[in-house]
């Protein structure tokens, strides 16, 4: 039942082969209204992540146009929403930033390169079905970042919703000094869209809904309603700023002339010292962008029945970044509200999202001059309210009761990613969470048991009253045995022998053991040895079926005797004349 | 019965202030034999490794004196015979040849220093109780650097036995290079005192004992004439060379004037560059050091029921390392050859070890001049036997029939030290063991079970002959629950789901299952929502009570309802009324 096949189908590769001959005209209704609805949020949504990312907002229209075309054809997914996120802006930020000034030709150029690095891993990835490296990204690590980034990303909003110019920074804390000292000079006026901004998007998100439910409007219809509030802040800021001319007479910053047309194909420049620069930070983008995807896809698929393929999603992802490097965009993936939008305003098929992406066309080539006096405030305004809910404060607690070690990655990551930047914290993190679960494993709980009364039973003699054997000790090491842990039990066994002198043999309980690596089976001979030279015999019970195939296989079960393996606890102890606890 | 303690008694911390009020008399015959056969051994040893690690040889009795004093107040080994050993030779010769020639002062006083940085590493490392650490060094990593380590200690060796002058070089293969172009300017004589050394050498370790023994000398005399194969070269060797005059009439290269007298006393130059420059190697040092003691010093005290604490012996070897640093010497470790020898000659306390070092005094003061006419060639024969059997072949035909993911790892470490350096192949072996334990136990072993017979048992269906019921599936993990498996499992059950459109129930049976960290719980909380919603109830069944007690703690088994867990698969199926496979 593993997630590896040997053969693949066509479909499999290429879903869109399967889904679009066979589409039906029932699905049409749902999928159109879907479509709109996640382009309606998706223009505001693109165009304030891409200035999130430190590019002009076209290129956030553009990243939304062929890359979600590609994921149609090749997604697993039937309503994934893919296209510019806050994290995978922020990211490419944060490593374009470190070589070209933001907006500039040459931060674009290097967005582009990064969209293409970025989709090169996640094909090469999937087609390796090296899915399972994500796996490095545990829950704990991913929280750390996610707050952290939220933080961050905040942040670098203040500057847009103050109306005040701060020269850019890499790390947070920096960032608000600058923004503190740079609070003199604020625009009012700015200011005041932003707050009024963050309180309507506020306000449709936790409370419009509920009202018109209340008021007996169709649960579906208020549900729409309440995803327009970025399309409503969007419309009524433009609106002012045009109406009293606030762009000359106060200095609002506005979003400006946005060209007209289909989006550019380009060529990124694929030189050896960008490749090289850009290649870390491209790693952690194809991994972070894929674990929220496939988070994302799992969850939505698993409501319907559907299945999601972790292999064939990274193939996706890489071909939808490769598609935005050749379109003029930057790095996408599946983001969380719009595709439970989609869902939710009853997408049946990817057609949807190809819906989406023709009315993102239609934008470009007829809407554009409507963003002309758009506030950079209601932009900014739009990306506080999305962040806001990632920082994680209840996953937190939630963790720290749970397992302090699993805190301490966390905190590793999230003080690592605000005090030095966002590759070397998930690095920190990683690292930790990889360390700590090493030193977990590496002290397993092994108990030494007796019998209980006149059962088969055998419990932890610490916990229970049980009888035992001074000459026959039961031990059960709850762990696998590999390289981290086997130094462990060497220990316990030879420090057992070390302290009763009258232990003449020891029966080693396997029942937790799912496995044996060659590190713990050379200690495991060794230790047979030590405890021979020692005058003590050692035991096996209640060995698991493929650990036993490759102990035989090997030959150790004939060197150690099979006499000495017990299928059961009971059986040894019944052998080694220790029956009624005597 | 874990390793660590919270108490620790102060004859735990001064082992010396237990043993030797106590000393019995009885056993002092014992400690002097050992302690004079170990010192006959040491002498040429130590010389040959200091030539080995680019040191002067009076630099390898230096460190044969004070650090094993150092080593009998603080170890917890009563045989373990402390000094210079090849492994860690070559890493001073590696680590500290990439800053200074061999031989000069320079490369002295850094030597000097990375004993100093190794020691307070280890006693660190033993005071903060990080002896866990040395568990990252799986024993595939150790075999495979090994291995290599004999190849290049190897290799160094042949221009002392070819009497050839050749650049120092990083890697081995270009060293053989070097050495192959050089060969026409072989010294005969050199190379003919180098063959027939080696020859002896191995004639004394191989064959003599046992010649010895069938002549019906004791065995115990028997066995220490053979391990006098270096001394007797060494004198041999001297001996020829003087009397024929060889040094001057046939260039051969001799060891020279060593300075008569005690060791200096050294204080190591702590500026930041030098200290930042060694850190890595002296990090490597300290651990494969330790590791190498720790596993001679715990298979030999379990043939005497003794114990050993690991972090003691971290606090110990430190101990010897900075004294090593203060008194002129180099990186030491235990050594295996001379503590076998050690314990085999009756060795009783660690007085011999004492009396080993008062020996080497002995010689430093009054013997030196002897060594002048000792040829270098004698001194790499002796490097050269000694390390011959470290490589490792038979090992990992072993590991590699075992477990191939195993012997990627030994095979990356292997090629990583030949290729690059010895740090760059113990951090790519490392980290090779980490990610393939990882993908390992990202895949789990997940198996669908069904009833055997009208028994209780439930086994693989894919295995056996059971009955199962189309409503209700029952889901056995062999693993623990993890951030590396937790998604792995999340895919199987919901592809389970999406496969099979009657499924109404699954029971996974946690029998295997030892932890549930924080992501795993995480997922597993999201898949009871997600089963929920398809409309499927997940139950548990055989969650183990440490595991219970955690899920208990958080609030899990109230959210999840302590009814949906069973205490066997057995009474799940039977309240599912799948009672008889039904």
């Amino acid at each position: 039942m593993g997630s590896s096949r040997s053969k693949i189908s066509f479909s499999e590769l290429l879903p869109i082969a399967e889904w679009l001959p066979g589409y039906k005209k029932s699905d049409l209704a749902g999928d159109m209204l879907a479509g709109l609805i996640v382009a309606i949020m998706l223009v505001p949504q693109s165009m304030a992540y891409a200035m999130l990312a430190g590019l002009p907002p076209q290129v956030g229209l553009y990243a939304s146009i062929v890359p979600l075309v590609a994921y149609a054809a090749f997604g697993s997914s039937k309503v994934l929403a893919v296209g510019p996120v806050a994290m995978v802006s922020l990211l490419t930020l944060s490593s374009v930033g470190a070589y070209a000034r933001g907006g500039t030709a040459e931060f674009i150029a290097l967005a582009l390169l990064l969209a293409l690095i970025a989709g090169i891993i996640q094909l090469a990835m999937g087609a390796a079905r090296l899915g399972f490296f994500v796996n490095f990204l545990s829950h704990p690590v991913l929280v750390g970042f996610t707050s952290a980034a939220a933080i961050v990303i905040g942040v670098s909003q203040l500057k847009h919703i103050f109306g005040i110019s701060v020269s850019r920074t890499e790390q947070p804390y920096q960032a608000i000094g600058e923004i503190i000292s740079a609070l003199p000079g604020t625009n009012s006026v700015t200011l005041t869209i932003g707050i009024l901004s963050i309180g309507l998007l506020i306000y449709f998100r936790s409370f419009l809904a509920k009202q018109l439910l209340r008021l007996r409007v169709p649960e579906n219809i208020a549900a729409s309603i309440g995803k327009a509030g970025a399309l409503v802040v969007v419309l009524l800021g433009t609106a002012f700023v045009w109406l009293l001319g606030l762009d000359m007479a106060n200095s609002v910053k506005i979003v400006g002339a946005i060209p007209t047309g289909l989006p550019p194909l380009t060529i990124p420049d694929l030189n050896i010292e960008d490749v090289t620069a850009l290649l870390p930070a491209a790693m952690i983008i194809s991994l972070v962008g894929f674990t929220e995807s496939i988070s994302i896809a799992t969850t939505l698929a698993s409501r319907r029945r559907q299945k999601i393929d972790a292999n064939q999603e990274l193939i996706a992802l890489g071909a939808s970044n490769i598609a935005a490097s050749f379109t003029g965009g930057y790095p996408v993936t599946g983001g969380l509200s719009r595709s439970a939008v989609n869902a939710g305003s009853g997408a049946n098929t990817p057609l949807s999202s190809i819906i989406t992406a023709v009315l993102i066309v239609v934008t470009v080539l007829f809407l554009t001059p409507l963003f002309y006096f758009l506030p950079q405030a209601v932009l900014g305004a739009i990306v506080v309210v999305a962040v806001a809910g990632l920082f994680d404060l209840k996953s937190f607690v939630h963790i720290w009761r749970y397992s302090k070690t699993d805190a301490i990655a966390l905190l590793a990551t999230f003080f690592g990613v605000l005090l030095f930047n966002i590759e070397v914290g998930i690095g920190i993190g990683v690292g930790t969470a990889l360390v700590l679960y090493l030193y977990r494993t590496s002290r397993p709980h092994i108990a030494v048991v007796g019998r209980v009364g006149k059962t088969e039973h055998f419990r932890n003699i610490n916990r229970h009253k049980v009888d035992v054997c001074p000459e026959t000790h039961a031990v059960r090491i709850d762990e696998s045995l590999y390289f981290a842990n086997a130094r462990s039990l060497e220990n316990t066994l030879l420090n057992a022998v070390a302290e009763n002198k009258e232990l003449k043999n020891i029966v080693l309980i396997c029942s937790a053991v799912n496995q044996i690596d060659s590190s713990a089976l050379e200690t495991l001979e060794r230790v047979i040895d030590e405890l021979r030279s020692a005058g003590v015999r050692l035991f096996l019970a209640e060995v698991k079926g493929p650990v036993m195939d490759r102990l035989k296989s090997i030959g150790f079960v004939d060197r150690f005797g099979e006499e000495n393996i017990f299928l059961s606890t009971h059986l040894a102890f019944e052998h080694l004349g220790c029956a009624n606890g005597v």
